[in-house]
């Protein structure tokens, strides 16, 4: 039986045209610092890749694209950065209870260096309150983070809302875009001013990613070293991977509405099925308002890790609660946030569906997930 | 006519073995903390891995072998976090002046923090002394940085005598070892308790490098998130850049005493060779108290920036300076603190050796070095 990978939202695999891209420019290994034409022809793939990022995201060369190791540091460098760069000008920071833990986390961290953090909370779909943050908006506030699109459930935020009212406000606007890659990434219509996205979410090699930072917002480093990327981000450019990373990201964006139309039909056919083949099933995720790569359900019942193993060993691969926290499986934050019955969240599963994903293989899906789910029930 | 690369201090090409093993893993791309199968095997492979860094280092499972991004974050994550966890202990550093960039800004950054960080001078060889440590240790010195081969000179440190030194006053040290792939990499002989490596120095993949913690020393994160690699270096792993890392280190290391006579031999011959054909040359590396990868002559009358551009033209690539210092060419805090006269200083170069150097290679970069040292000295 052919293993079914449904657990993109935790990694995808490289697209085979990154992966020949990258064979083309694995001889690139010269030091982009280094003065001699080897140096100065990876320094060129280097500026290029930067180019084709800059096109898909619709930005001028004045605004910032800093290449890194990914959406983590990314995010720690956003939120770090800024911080800490404009502290003189207040220390209230607001974000919402759902986001990614790179993002809770850190967050956790600057309450540490003595910075204020204020958490949004989310209704029944998952949506944060826009008047909630403007209720929570400070004189002293300088940052608010809110995600596009949650990992655990897809839910996509009203972020073009939340920029415009912060533009008003000049409070600075980081978006964690690493599970928007079908989404419109144009930092101007979306308004933000710091955007994080990760090139393992969107079919690029690992040990990549990407800050974006607009004109005019300062930030500081967090690693210090030789000065690249803008004296942003020390340390020798990864120029492969970021090859890799901007092609993908390209590619991804190029058809990003048909693919959303194919995975919506297939998303609403799966849930479909499972609802008619299977008792007493919750789709946590709302249909309208998430990503169609991202299918949050419950079966009430049921412990999620328990599904997630007994459909590994059916070759189905999926995932409970965030594959992101090393091994660790808590009741998921997200969903005490979304304030689902604890009965139901334990049996929560995360379907995350992706380029490889077909209709005959959901249809294979919901035969394992329906006999796993019944023979656990009996136990 | 074929290129000839002797910049190897600044990046090595990736290992066909390496490249070899990447390809067989390529496929395995799901998220080490995923739950599933792939995700298991994923970790696996992650873990294997870390395994064989460890048989390299000589070390045990109590130590950490924490995977990174590169030299330079592991280098950040070893002083930052060293420092950060451990302040209440003290707040004295100890290093040299001709570390790498990553150290000294690093440092910077510390005294920003409220550190307080000495520099121990060098002599005209490079070599730290070793009793001005001991000198500087006061009560509160809770760490001493040193590098293990300078990336400019090549000069080798005593790290074993420093070391002992250190243990004896319970002061944590740290090695960066980024350019030592030749020299004994056992933490246990060495007597370190932190010590960086980078892959794309040693053959491997660009993006990767590790930091080895010794049991017992604290380290603080410098970057939050999923809690990966012990909860000390958040982010989704980069599995198949680890396992490349890994592999070229291993193979690096399997014949280093082989390797390191063959370019010794090649060197010597050069400087000779050099030292015949040019007038006025100056052989700033000192022969026995260096790294055969590594040569810094000085030409006198000429600019090193010059030079290496015009050997580029010839398509023989060097470096003046470090060429990790994104594009900047200083007169070099390494030379300033060997007290190279300022006239000799300007026109020293590095040529850098590594594993596809041949004799033919260099007898034609003499004649090239001799045309372009002798046309730049007429203008």
């Amino acid at each position: 039986m052919n293993k079914i990978y449904l657990d993109y939202a935790a990694s995808t695999p490289i697209r085979k045209e990154v992966l020949q891209e990258m064979r083309r420019f694995e001889q690139v290994f010269a030091n982009p610092s280094s003065v001699h034409s080897a140096g100065v022809y990876a320094r060129e793939v280097l500026e290029d890749a930067r180019g084709r990022v800059r096109e898909i995201l619709g930005v001028n060369s004045e605004d910032k694209i800093i290449f890194t190791s990914g959406g983590t540091e990314s995010i720690n460098l956003a939120l770090l950065g800024f911080a800490r760069a404009n502290k003189h000008r207040g220390k209230h920071i607001i974000t919402s209870e759902i986001e990614h833990k790179a993002v809770l986390e850190t967050c956790k961290q600057l309450e540490r260096e003595g910075f204020i953090v204020e958490y949004v909370g989310v209704d029944e779909k998952g949506m944060v309150d826009v008047d909630e943050i403007v209720q929570k908006v400070r004189k002293d506030t300088i940052l608010v983070s809110v995600q596009y699109v949650n990992n655990e459930i897809g839910v996509v935020q009203p972020i073009v809302e939340i920029g415009k009212l912060l533009n008003i406000k000049k409070i600075a606007f980081h978006v964690d875009a690493c599970q928007a890659g079908l989404l419109d990434l144009n930092a101007n219509r979306l308004g933000v001013d710091l955007m994080t996205l990760n090139s393992s979410k969107v079919y690029g090699p690992h040990g990549a990613g990407l800050l974006y930072v607009r004109e005019g917002i300062s930030i500081a480093p967090i690693m210090f070293g030789g000065g690249q990327e803008y004296g942003l981000r020390s340390g020798t450019e990864n120029v492969v991977g970021i090859v890799g990373f901007s092609l993908a990201l390209l590619l991804l964006q190029k058809d990003h509405k048909k693919e959303w139309m194919r995975l919506s039909g297939l998303r609403r056919t799966f849930v479909k099925e499972l609802l008619k083949n299977i008792k007493d099933v919750i789709v946590v995720s709302d249909l309208k308002q998430s990503v169609p790569t991202i299918l949050s359900v419950g079966f009430r019942g049921v412990e999620a890790e328990t599904v997630v193993r007994a459909l590994s060993a059916l070759r189905v691969y999926i995932s409970a609660g965030s594959a992101c926290t090393a091994q660790q499986i808590e009741v998921s934050h997200v969903l005490s946030a979304m304030r689902v019955d604890s009965d139901v969240a334990r049996g929560v599963v995360r379907f995350s569906f992706g380029r490889g994903t077909a209709l005959g293989d959901l249809r294979r899906v919901v035969v394992c997930v329906k006999k796993v789910v019944e023979s656990l029930r009996k136990v």
